[in-house]
């Protein structure tokens, strides 16, 4: 395909795009099949030779919409929203074209310049901490990575590395807060980190490298197992299960704290659970080590709160991450800052535009307060990434894991240039509100209660006076209908369903439509209801 | 932005990439700028009102691509190509409408099943072995990664998960390999693994939950670092720095053996050498459990055999990860095909489609032979992911670290359909060609030698007689005069230049012109020379 034919086809494919959002309401937000559908439609080998590309267009309907399941039909309420902008769009666009890869300043600058610009016009419009401004003077910094996932990984590996250089640097956490049990681990950990390393020789920024006859081997400093084998961390018994990967992958112990309900209603982690786990592991000989805190839990959307949990993790020298993955783009308005009360506490912030933001994946902000600190957790040198301006210039591979990098920023910075905030507000706002629409209507024949009080986008509910089985033939009653798509959840054994306002495209009717569909079917299945 | 301006602005910026790449010719490979060059052209807070997106448009030049690194310029042979199609960028604009997430079957099926189809395809075209296929009925899958860093962290943390479930499973690694000192490392893993864990109750399939008083404590069972706190793994000395990042962050020792010139004059690691480290680590206590092979190193393009080396591993119990992220597209090509002589002794296997292979980034191919098991490892359930499908279809989240992902397979189906391998294979004999021109030109004059044979796109050169510093002025000469772009490396002490031809619009002439400017500036520089 030359220029020639792309200007011609890359056309056909914009017009292809916006006829898809144009006319979606046309279709069902799950589609019709079954695993391994494709084999009637893809052949099991690759084309001898090259197909015209008119054959390959005139199978995307076939192949690839009638399989997908379409997130940005009005009707669908599941999981949580993703973005999709036509600004977005424009921007991978050019990404794709300009293909180059930002690992570090020097091979493209204006990758990496435009995301540090880009990230620091978020802290200002989310009101987060100037400290996390990469203009700012001081250590913090802002990146984008991948997912949420990631973000919470990172933190996770970022936090047992502090924790370990604390531990060797210090002999312990400085805090002066062991308990004679604690001491007693510190000490045994130290006798252990000593004959593990028997030819210890030299020390660089990283690692200890033994030298020994005839080849290096290098011992992992920042993160050396023998440290961290007793380091707990702790969450939200409704943290994201991601966070119970980050944990696993990363060797770490998780105790997932009860969450308590709130004076509202809602669960978070109490400040009692909080303090009492924390003694308690360290009267057992672990090391607690850091706090994830949930902004908007995908269960419930909960809430565990900053500004009761931030001042305990400083008091105790726990790490804190927050991970606001849903409800973060939310305190783009005034009236939903109530969410990142405490934030300056926070060692580190992420949260995902490409959910509620307007930015198509893959678009997950990340700050940490002091980057510095962590970058030389994650530096790994090599000549041939090396530049003259490295002591100067940002070099974003030392904070996430992969290497290469997109150019995700112009995606930031088309959107909030040309849409502008008030577009996004007005859709956060808009899903608030419709779905505070569906949690009235929801209740409304007597039949159904909320299992927590609808947050943002979202209504947790079930049948009154149920069997969690009840409450699953339901929700797989619901997803065989197809006519709208929704979740379900558990929280404390309770089963439930989860009901999110996602699209650009739902509006009241599509609530009505949502609760009739969901009345109807209770009236199908049960006698009793 | 509606749809109707959506119609315009995509074509425009369809036309706007056509033309970058039609008329880059007429830039240079580095920009002229300074770390900080962007404050002076974009605010430092968001614009407080929407802005036309004829604003917008009218900076891309001045913001983006003044301060790009141009990778697809003819001049530009630093690090390595990353690749640029037509066919890619159209597959984007659509995964971008779409804008679903697949990290279930259910949330978006033709997602998952054309990244399985895809996969499949290119078992064929490359010639792995038919058990790597999704279709085949063992246990063996193909996914799509994200970046080589990402397949190697997995990889590792795939290994050490295996190794700890056999050393738990069976209080030792069932070889009969152990030698007494390793006996004791064993025995001492069991005692310190039965004291950190004093109130046992149950086992669920990935973790060993401890109940107490009032929560949870999850302990990582197959992630254990008691267990692989003395595992060691092996790579090559000139290993890419992506496999010292996923060592340290699995907090795994790497020992990095020296690799040893071949017949042919390049590198790699020697079956003697891997014998010897593996029969000296057991001696001394360690669990040799990996060792990464690399097929085309970063510094050299030098290959680790894997027909003697992948038997070694078999023989001693060690997961083998072959690393191929340049090299392994050139097993398109029929006499390329030796690079992966051995591969069916690979446990996983990965490269970047997205370096030589025609498809934009990023898109990693990577294969398990045993699949099934390594999902295991990564397996962290959430019934919000539950679907009624999840024992019959692939769930692509229990092979990576994310959960969201993007639908990247119709890059791959784009490219491998319409352009069709042959045009694939072209652009990798045509660098390879031209790689061998710049090989024969460089040292034409009498004053450069080559550092290992050119091998595949790539030529390491140093000047005859010279100190590491005359070829870091050199190097620097060259990047300073901007008119060409390559990277220096170093192998075992030794400073020399890199010249890897990247851009499918490098003819002979730039190859020539490349050489010219290298011997003017050699010229200028060295009155010696």
């Amino acid at each position: 395909m030359d220029s020639a034919s792309f200007r011609v086809e890359g056309k056909r494919m914009v017009d292809f795009v916006a006829d898809y959002w144009d006319t979606i309401r046309e279709r069902r937000p799950l589609p019709d099949i079954k695993p391994g559908y494709i084999q009637e439609l893809v052949p099991s080998k690759a084309p001898a030779s090259p197909e015209d590309w008119s054959a390959i267009f005139d199978d995307l309907e076939s192949v690839v919409l009638n399989g997908a399941t379409h997130w940005h039909h009005p009707h669908f309420f599941a999981y949580f929203p993703t973005a999709l902008s036509y600004q977005s769009i424009l921007a991978d666009i050019l990404s794709g074209g300009i293909a180059g890869i930002g690992f570090t300043w020097k091979s493209c600058p204006s990758m990496t310049e435009l995301e540090m610009s880009s990230l620091d016009w978020l802290v200002d419009l989310l009101g987060l901490p100037e400290h996390f401004k990469n203009a700012h003077d001081g250590p913090g910094c802002g990146i984008i990575q991948s997912t949420a996932s990631d973000s919470t990984m990172i933190a996770i590996m970022a936090a047992r590395a502090a924790q370990v250089a604390r531990i060797k640097a210090e002999g312990d956490v400085g805090l002066g807060k062991w308990t004679a049990d604690i001491g007693k681990t510190i000490r045994e950990i130290f006798e252990r980190v000593k004959s593990n390393k028997p030819t210890l020789q030299s020390q660089k920024s990283i690692h200890i490298v033994e030298d020994d006859e005839n080849a290096e081997m290098i011992v992992p400093f920042y993160h050396d197992p023998t440290v961290f084998e007793k380091f707990v961390m702790y969450c939200s018994d409704q943290a994201h299960s991601s966070v119970e990967k980050g944990a696993m992958l990363s060797g770490i112990r998780l105790r997932k704290l009860k969450a308590q309900r709130d004076f509202l209603g809602n669960f978070g982690v109490s400040e009692m659970t909080l303090r009492n786990a924390i003694r308690q592991d360290r009267d057992r000989g672990y090391i607690p080590f850091m706090f994830l805190a949930t902004i908007g839990t995908t269960c419930s959307c909960g809430v565990d709160r900053l500004d009761v949990l931030g001042p305990i993790c400083e008091q105790e020298g726990l790490y804190l991450h927050v991970d606001a993955a849903y409800a973060g783009t939310f305190a783009f308005c005034p009236e939903f800052k109530y969410l990142l009360n405490g934030i300056e506490h926070a060692d580190s912030y992420n949260f995902n535009l490409h959910k509620a933001g307007m930015v198509n994946f893959d678009c997950s902000p990340m700050w940490f307060k002091n980057g510095t600190n962590i970058a030389k957790f994650f530096n790994v040198d090599a000549l041939y990434l090396a530049h003259e301006y490295q002591s100067t210039a940002a070099d974003y591979r030392h904070l996430q894991v992969a290497l290469g990098r997109r150019f995700r920023s112009l995606k930031i910075w088309f959107v909030l240039r040309n849409m502008g905030v008030a577009k996004i507000q007005d859709y956060l706002r808009g899903t608030e509100k419709l779905a505070a629409k569906f949690a009235e209507l929801i209740i409304e024949d007597g039949r159904f209660e909320h299992f927590v009080p609808q947050h943002l986008g979202l209504t947790c509910f079930k049948l009154k006076n149920s069997s969690n089985s009840d409450n699953e033939r339901l929700c797989n009653a619901i997803n065989e209908d197809r006519r709208i798509h929704l979740v379900p959840s558990t929280v404390q054994g309770n089963y439930f369903l989860r009901m999110v306002v996602c699209s650009q495209l739902t509006n009241e009717n599509d609530v009505i439509f949502a609760k009739n569909v969901i009345f109807e079917i209770t009236d199908r299945i049960f006698d009793v209801y």
